[in-house]
């Protein structure tokens, strides 16, 4: 791609524009001719691909089957669950017309007239009511569940304000439909997803986050709770990467899908729903990557090492590439990814600037002084340092390599968010530390007005309960009112 | 799920309706509540899984790589290429408005008019627009070129008359779009992308196909020319299963992209389109099923082997259990997927019939004699035969069954387009032979308004010109104008 390869914005001169900088310099996305909607380019796309691999694997692991349900949902349904509507039948992308034809002016296409639907159609802003009318129709007996459930798609929410992979109309993401025989079983699934998640995001993304559940205000439309999993990025703002919600039998009752349980009494069926989306690629950029560009976790690069050779003719790129070859084969052999870059158009310098704006981990070099030596240049994208070794094992040593980037970069995230989490104890110390950025653990009264007032005067929402950690009792911050445990407060993405 | 094992329509009834009950009671798909559009059902996802991960794995290697484009395409976007607004831009979802509101009256959600949207959106029928006028910004020069994207989608085609998988308003495929310095590579891609189908259909999903070129009448809007892989169904009728186009520099006008070739010189893009979709799942139903069930290829089976145990008691079933789980260790090092099916509540007859009915290829049945004995019985899918084998190597046995069952039904439906292939030289025998189904070879004079002609009078079309094959001129069976080599004729789904 023809491509100025210019400094990025610095985090520090404004954040923001870092952000975006960084998704289309590093060829991450970019906004399309369509208002809100983006192009996912082939090196966002491996990215998602990585990630959707790893997910469906764990998602399998756990007994759940794929299937794919319509991307239309007629109007009425998305009014048969009292709260669901409230919060999904807003911005939506609504199709009235099902033909277009020549103007009479011969001027382009119109709308015609003649193919107005009866009823209009939705493009789901996600899909329980389509896969609940779905379910009325699989499930008569307790033998048929429980239903374990997840789809690959896009849906559509439309958004006023936009930001690549953060928040656009169109995204891609999985989301899992589950239905069972007792709220004991779908409460468990629900929490189990949640775990899921966590793990994926910990270990994979190299992303630390809390689980927690959701206040009232900020429950999905139609759960009865919503667990989260909530993330810190590096400018103190929190981003929540995932949710997995306990729907109790509301869209059971919507779309009356009822079951006969073993002791021969009907019942409606209990449900649980969860979800990730393309927002996770975001959640990762703005994790660990720096002012020179990318980083990403050795576990979800597109390629994990890449190989530059410097030479000053023919013969030598020749006896290079023969070395390379070698270690590309030791590489291969404990499944790590490799690009050896052998591109002629291309200085060595321009390559480096390049790999290191895109986050590969690992960054081999090797010139005629290596091949005399035996050796090759090691840089480490996630500290920018290097390293000349041997040749001598080195499928070894970079493997080992991976895995301390994977948990360097994971600590470092860690001890940022260590970093800028603490404990505000008066409304007043809230108001200051709020600007700061960060996660503020604070007592809350567990009323929805109080919440609504501190997100009024501070911006700051409470991001989740937290399930672990201090469960000690105390009074609000604001109205000193009893408070259960301390929850977290944060502005967010 | 509860369903009754019902007799299937056989195919010699009626076998559109053996299809229809086929599909669904083998837990395929369904229809939804949204006219026209399907919910693809865990089984029936499963193999589409299989497919897009052979077909993902070959376009890799040949180079290609992901990406993804926004699924709403502006309205005038379609009339930017002349024949291409013909072809597509008529039944489809029309997106006017984005938002819906509550209704004054209090019964329910009514479309927002102040939502109406400046320029109506359509959702994708096919992606050659949007991905052009994304490539515009991506080629400047020739070091740009080639781009080989490819993106698995959903689509939309307003289809009046829909079947599950071979015909859905709303239905899953890849498409591939790629751009090109020169004619010759744009067409080479073409080509190699239509080998990749061929290859595809014949090795995985043992469905024999014939390679061709499209006639004018019946070339995707906007291409200079479409080539395709024609497959014959057990009813004698033509499904087409892939196509390639060559768009020439078509959509590169349309949306002027042009770049500077190597001689410094100004020019437009070359390029390609390919795809195949959810409709290889009714192909693959039609050529190999039969009055049991689904007969599915090993190669793309959600599992290939299941294994049912016949006990009496607990006791049994524990020994049994205990040898079973050798052999599936045995069979998943070969990297053979199994299923044991020790499901309490039902009994073996009823689990033989419903893994008939779903195609397993290999179904492994164990009871008290067969501990004893150290055998275990073995059933086919395809020949519906059985045999008592030794447990010893039982893993190498079953693994060359496989390879024997994918080829076997290979065989058979290259032997049945055999058997309905022929040359007719007269329009009188065409006409008799038509009725008889099957791919007629005759000679056709070239023109439009005898292919038209031919049609109207007799509902078949021209398949394709085929590539390999007789290249002997003859006169028009029809006209009796030269006739530059035989074409292929069919009535087609």
């Amino acid at each position: 791609m023809a491509k100025e390869l210019k400094e990025l914005t610095s985090r520090s001169d404004n954040y923001s524009q870092w952000y975006n900088d960084l998704v289309i310099k590093a060829d991450l996305a970019e906004n399309s001719a369509v208002r809100g909607c983006m192009v996912i380019k082939p090196y966002g796309y491996a990215i998602w691909e990585k990630i959707q691999a790893e997910l469906d694997r764990m998602f399998k692991e756990t007994g759940h089957v794929n299937a794919y349900f319509p991307m239309f949902i007629p109007k009425s349904f998305l009014s048969k669950e009292a709260e669901h509507v409230d919060g999904f039948a807003k911005e939506c992308a609504v199709v009235t017309h099902h033909r277009l034809k020549n103007s009479p002016d011969g001027k382009g296409l119109i709308v015609d007239p003649d193919a107005k639907l009866e009823e209009e159609l939705i493009v789901r802003p996600t899909s329980e009511t389509i896969i609940w009318s779905t379910y009325k129709g699989w499930i008569q007996s307790y033998r048929d569940l429980p239903i374990l459930c997840n789809q690959w798609a896009n849906v559509v929410r439309w958004e006023m304000r936009t930001r690549l992979f953060l928040r656009t109309t169109e995204f891609l993401w999985q989301e899992g439909h589950t239905a069972h025989a007792t709220e004991a079983e779908a409460l468990e699934e629900t929490k189990k997803m949640l775990e899921v998640y966590a793990d994926f995001a910990e270990r994979f993304m190299a992303v630390p986050v809390i689980k927690g559940v959701k206040t009232a205000n900020e429950r999905f439309a139609g759960a009865l709770d919503t667990f989260c999993i909530e993330a810190l990025m590096q400018d103190g703002k929190a981003l929540q990467a995932g949710t997995s919600h306990f729907l109790g039998q509301n869209f059971a009752k919507a779309f009356d899908v009822t079951f006969m349980d073993k002791n021969n009494k009907l019942d409606h069926v209990w449900a649980s729903s969860w979800g990730v989306s393309t927002r996770l690629i975001g959640a990762l950029i703005m994790t660990h990557s720096d002012d020179n560009g990318l980083v990403l976790p050795p576990s979800l690069a597109p390629f994990q090492v890449v190989i530059v050779p410097i030479y000053k003719n023919e013969e030598q790129l020749a006896l290079i590439s023969e070395k390379v070859a070698e270690i590309v084969t030791k590489l291969k052999a404990l499944g790590i990814s490799v690009k050896f870059d052998n591109n002629d158009n291309k200085k060595p310098g321009w390559k480096f600037a390049e790999y290191e704006l895109k986050g590969v981990p690992v960054r081999l070099a090797m010139g005629a002084r290596d091949l005399e030596n035996g050796t090759v240049e090691i840089a480490r994208r996630d500290t920018l340092t290097k390293e000349t070794v041997s040749l001598e094992n080195i499928e070894i040593h970079i493997n080992e390599l991976l895995k301390e980037i994977q948990k360097n970069i994971f600590q470092k995230a860690f001890d940022h968010r260590a970093s800028v989490t603490r404990e505000v104890n008066s409304y007043d110390d809230f108001k200051v530390e709020i600007e700061k950025g960060g996660f503020l653990l604070c007592h809350w009264d567990g009323t929805p007005a109080t919440e609504e007032l501190i997100k009024e005067e501070t911006k700051a929402t409470i991001r989740c309960i937290p399930l672990e950690g201090d469960k000690t009792p105390g009074v609000c911050m604001v109205t000193g009112k009893p408070s259960v445990q301390r929850v977290v407060f944060a502005r967010a993405y």
